[in-house]
């Protein structure tokens, strides 16, 4: 497996920049236990994984530890550091520039960080908005509001231009808050500036409210969206038990992974039909959604329908490919088309149901991050800063066994993660919803 | 006016039940202080209407004031109660439910008690689900959810079937929780029942989300709503901020009056525009809404819109008119149309925008109702009892100065209350968006 | 009765700023429905209540009409305004100064705004800290935030000492948010004014979370303090329900009226006794609470009580009276002494039970204002503001039979008022706790 | 160590039910990916510690790995399981019981489950209260509820006892949700059916709001109690901010670890001072918390205090030390003393401050669960319904790296998980609230 490689030979594999001599400086007196570059966290943390990969292989896939070196490469007297984000909201993204700057200015005592204005559109030399200047104080309340301060939006631009604009305006210390296409972006940037022999970091803090990048166990914002889209659920409930055959249809995130929606349908489990990118569902047939909805109506009433916005794509006709600015592909809209469909076959059976449909993903996307989120971006941003510091570059920031790690961009966006249909989560919604006559 | 007549004459005006004798049975010890049929609450509170009403003309308007009578038309301990909820969801129906079991087990000792299923439909012959029995223990936890669990429905039935099926139940007090629809049927109701000189009260408990049934100044649900709509609101702000030209539309309940747009504006001063059925605008033009958001969106980078669903219906070009089940006239899309028009406007102009439109009306309906309803709920299925167990019938409960009211429900339905161009709400909605240029 | 002079005499009681001649500058073009000094709203709106006032005596208890009036007295190029908060947190400051802030600069143009730190502190002479300057940006998100900006304290000050601040800093517009020790502090300051002769008008805002002040029938945040003690109540329900002979308790504000504890236990209805300032009530006896919660505790084997600060004050050995630095007499604490005697007297019976006492008072207060006090603090400011502009003094604005009003602030320091125990929310609470037998 | 005993050597720890012969049933049918018991998880997921452990010994410390196991012990058709909830309230007690109920009847087919009332009481022979019977429709709406519907109590019961009343009763699986004195509790009545050599299985489901058992990294309800102690110090914010040199102090759980405090200062990033029973601090010199809180209101104004009950205990005199029923040692009053401590020093400094003390312990108890604690809380029942059906005795399911564990229940309640002070949580706390003088 290629991840293996990556993953494993620290002399393979290294983060640091390059070229341009080791990290010398000593870290500001700040109060930290250092952690150093040979410290990893393993890739699994099962008994018989471990036993296996030390006997069959000479590999033993880990992780480099993310947290404060002790020689940090850049001096913070004449650091000058950037912030981006860049793509869809999600909860949390305040919350991480507010961490990043506190940890910047308290623990390294950065004095010169600039926000950047609308993603990656604000590093190009014709950015119709200025970057202003952010400091402790002026985040100070940050934490309490959904959104970015900074504006965001779609879509790569050119790095060579990018590289000249970071030159211009001596910043040295660039932390890119977005999802795979934005660090595709900083993978990108961080090339251009290795070829130049620039001493530029480039870390890449990981943004997908799908909670789907590769090698990364949890994003941020993921709990403040299950939270939301939960109580949207008991909304689509009381829609659907409020009329005789009722029906409650829910679509939230999730292009490529269900991690939204089965984790909400599991916190509140009134969902009886749980539909995820991850499974095959039929709308005809003995096993089909039509047939299960036609039984769950007779003896329920009512059924709730929780869909994530990349499930059931086999559905569709699918001659034309559509993608949006960041080179995603458009999925075709599961949540009206489950409505449209499930409203002619019912009313061609001669039977009466009574659909409501809710679309909360821009709520969602824009509520701020609740308190596990807000520790976890805090903390996110901390270990951003300390890579930042000791002279890492083209790497994101993970999470993995209960420990901050840094990641190979390249690693991080060459596939999705996707729910285990054999582990607990899935299990776990099965269990819940019943639903089992579907698969 | 024609309801100075309705409202101003007692001896033309009467709701008790005609044509069985005076209500002559003593009410049970309830420690109430008891209101009498001629205490009445002046439709007027402005010192020179009431003078010039005085003055000029031999009526004086004014509503018949709800509240306990001494002596009550129904024998409680004979006496079989049905509640009925139709049409779409609002916050606080299962408050009124509970509020109907309580007061009629609690203060009258009446013991049984009809939840009847899925509107009208429950009361047909061929209903397809039985009545439950509801009691004081059944409804403890009701306040608690949202919804009904009643069930509910649009449409109404024949009220011919609809007394049959009373009278085979032997039900002799029915509470229709409705809005004008179904305020309409409880009237045909009630006058199907005059007819057959039946001893059956026939109360409606006004439930319109939208606040705008006329002569009430109040109706349940409403504030809880324009709570979740002023939260609706901040995550348009959020994702209107973080784009670059970023315009957020939120389409909220209000067919034909505005209630909740102007509200949730006021209480959430962000909103830029904010769009109502009782104002005209236009896209184009100096003074149409495309020019305005030019200028905001120069100056401020961003824009929220706040549109009610009854707003703009001059844009649509109006060739067919659509209803739904109950008779409502079924507007065409105004959020869909300004989100589609803005964009291709601004598309033509070479300017780009990015678009967020949010409906959030079916997860608005169905949220449980605040406190403020709550209490209101409470009262208001109170006084709907204390209504029924004096004999009064085609009756539906208002609020009028601070006092609950018996409102005659041809009154009710004659005309919809909208909001007052000239009134403190508007005016500070002006104030708050400084959207004065649209006007 | 004293108010009926105070109230209907308009030639007697004149809120304009005397010896100065009258109000002669036109109000800027903003689009305002104006209002007349001779425009007034009835004391009361029972028809039987009017008809006597008119009959029998020579006046008619009314309220001067707030709104925006044609001729203004201030200059809007030279003013300059101050706002004022004092006593105890009340959710919808902030908003209250949000509004007056921006009505002033938007709606008349008003440049100088001054916020006065830490209450009639930061009026003297000596104060700590410089009052801050306001405007419409500064004051953009305040409604998002509990607390005020501008800090609060207790007690009053030399008025004279306060008159000299105001005349060094140029301020002629004063606004005090506050209850009735500050809005007496108001009066003395608008006296001292009179005395002088000077053109400044002293507007008051009544603040009291109780919602007790004199011929005012709301005031902000009551709405909210209610929603956030009826979700205490679902806490201590959860207490009460989790142990054997569980007892819950909350303690909310209320030192001479119930309205919070009566409103939020009909919001929440799972109270099993309120106890208001209003009632009266034993603890030991056949009447008493104690053989009212054995009953409760065997048949249910849990109760809530909910119970207002200045209840039960008989039950205290009133030896000495303490007050605090406003001049309110402090309350022995009801709370702590229902719990300790509730227990003893218990564990004297040989019965155990199990106590959960919460005190919210502290959280309540700060929360932000929820959307209808939103709107209501918008408006209320917008009142004052338009009082202020038109010269009126020594004034409060009130709210009465749902129009704003100017209110002599001796009269609504006069008396408290108190919930009504005939009226329709004493006569739910008693329905829904069915407490009969306590009183 | 001793626990590496316990964790790593399945030959000498075996958690089946002993003397009894093997599982020889089949699972249900159910669609899970079955676990062997030979299955573990890695103490460690650092590499450096892997290696070590493999070199430097022949134990590997590991856990069981919980999950379905292929053959079962208990014959479904003829179990009756019992449920009881022990100890304080937290957050999703519900939650767990819905969960376990819906496994033990959709994934087993078990029919007949026992509600046990107030915890160990209620397994007495003299019980004041007959269990109820508990199915998957009673416990629906389960999860929208804080507390638990089956009431608790704390202390421990006679072991033979209650196992006499399992045997009465016919009673082969029991959960007991509790925290380590129930556990202990369980462990008892384990060995009093391991002497008697009965079928019984007795699982332990690990509640403590404090996240503080050993070898488990996570328990459920924390996160739910961190947001709404984060919730409350925005109050305490606003109290603070809202007078001059005003201090607000929260006192939350954490007897012995300060994980509540010390995340909810993270996520509310306003504290001043986080004060946790794993630090030691003192009131007075130089490094002292009032020299500390002099500077900070010089500079702010105001100060925000978070403070776990277990902190500061070597303030007290502790010459006498008490316990409550459970066998807890019972804390002096942290808050109260802080509250009173700090008041009287500047008092005597003759500096005035305002304080502001909230202690939300009883309301962040009684809550509902949040999405993630109810996911959390679903996983967690299933495994332990797994384990119980399995045939597992004495022990409790935990949560490590990522999967849930079979811990033995002498292992997690021989010490109690504090927070490490080198670990990324306290550096984020000690970042983000600057309190580095103190320590």
């Amino acid at each position: 497996m290629i991840y293996e490689n990556v993953l494993s030979s620290p002399d393979d594999f290294d983060f640091n920049i390059k070229n341009l001599g080791p990290s010398m400086l000593k870290a500001p007196g700040i109060n930290h236990q250092f952690v150093s570059d040979s410290d990893r966290i393993a890739f699994s943390s099962q008994v018989h994984n471990i036993f296996q990969q030390i006997e069959s292989c000479n590999t033993f896939p880990s992780f480099e530890k993310a947290g404060p070196r002790q020689s940090i490469f850049h001096n913070p007297a004449e650091s000058r550091a950037a912030i981006i984000t860049c793509g869809g909201l999600c909860p949390g993204l305040n919350n991480v520039i507010k961490g990043v700057v506190r940890t910047l200015e308290g623990d390294y005592g950065v004095k010169h960080i600039d926000g950047i204005r609308y993603g990656y559109k604000g590093l190009t030399a014709e950015a119709a908005h200025r970057p202003f200047s952010l400091n402790s104080q002026a985040v100070d309340q940050l934490h309490t509001r959904g959104g970015t301060i900074l504006g965001s939006s779609r879509g790569n631009q050119d790095p060579k231009e990018m590289v000249d604009q970071l030159v211009k305006n001596k910043i040295n210390l660039l932390f890119c808050i977005g999802g795979d296409g934005t660090l595709r972006g900083a993978s990108a940037i961080a090339s251009e500036i290795e070829q130049r022999q620039l001493p530029i970091s480039v870390i890449g803090i990981p943004k997908t409210i799908d909670n789907d990048l590769g090698f990364i166990e949890k994003t941020f914002g993921f709990e403040t969206s299950v939270q939301v889209a939960s109580e949207i659920i008991t909304s689509a409930h009381c829609e659907a038990e409020g009329a005789d055959r009722g029906i409650g249809i829910v679509k939230v995130m999730g292009r490529d992974s269900g991690f939204i929606a089965a984790t909400a349908s599991l916190a509140n489990s009134v969902v009886d039909f749980c539909l995820i990118p991850e499974i095959d569902f039929q709308l005809d047939g003995e096993k089909g959604l039509i047939s299960a909805l036609t039984q769950k109506l007779e003896h329920n009433q009512h059924a709730v329908i929780v869909v994530a916005e990349g499930a059931g794509q086999r559905l569709f006709n699918e001659s034309v490919q559509k993608t949006d600015p960041s080179g995603n592909i458009l999925k075709d809209d599961i949540g009206v088309f489950l409505k449209d469909e499930i409203s002619s076959r019912f009313s061609r059976m001669n039977q009466s149901v009574t659909m409501k449909y809710i679309d909360p993903s821009y709520h969602i996307r824009s509520v701020k991050a609740n308190a596990a989120d807000a520790v976890f971006c805090y903390l996110l941003a901390e270990h951003a800063v300390h890579a930042g510091m000791a002279g890492k570059t083209d790497v994101v920031i993970g999470h993995w066994n209960n420990f901050f790690t840094h990641v190979p961009i390249a690693l991080a966006t060459q596939q999705r993660r996707m729910v285990d249909l054999d582990g607990a989560l899935w299990k776990g919604v099965i269990s819940a919803t019943q639903q089992e006559s579907l698969l």
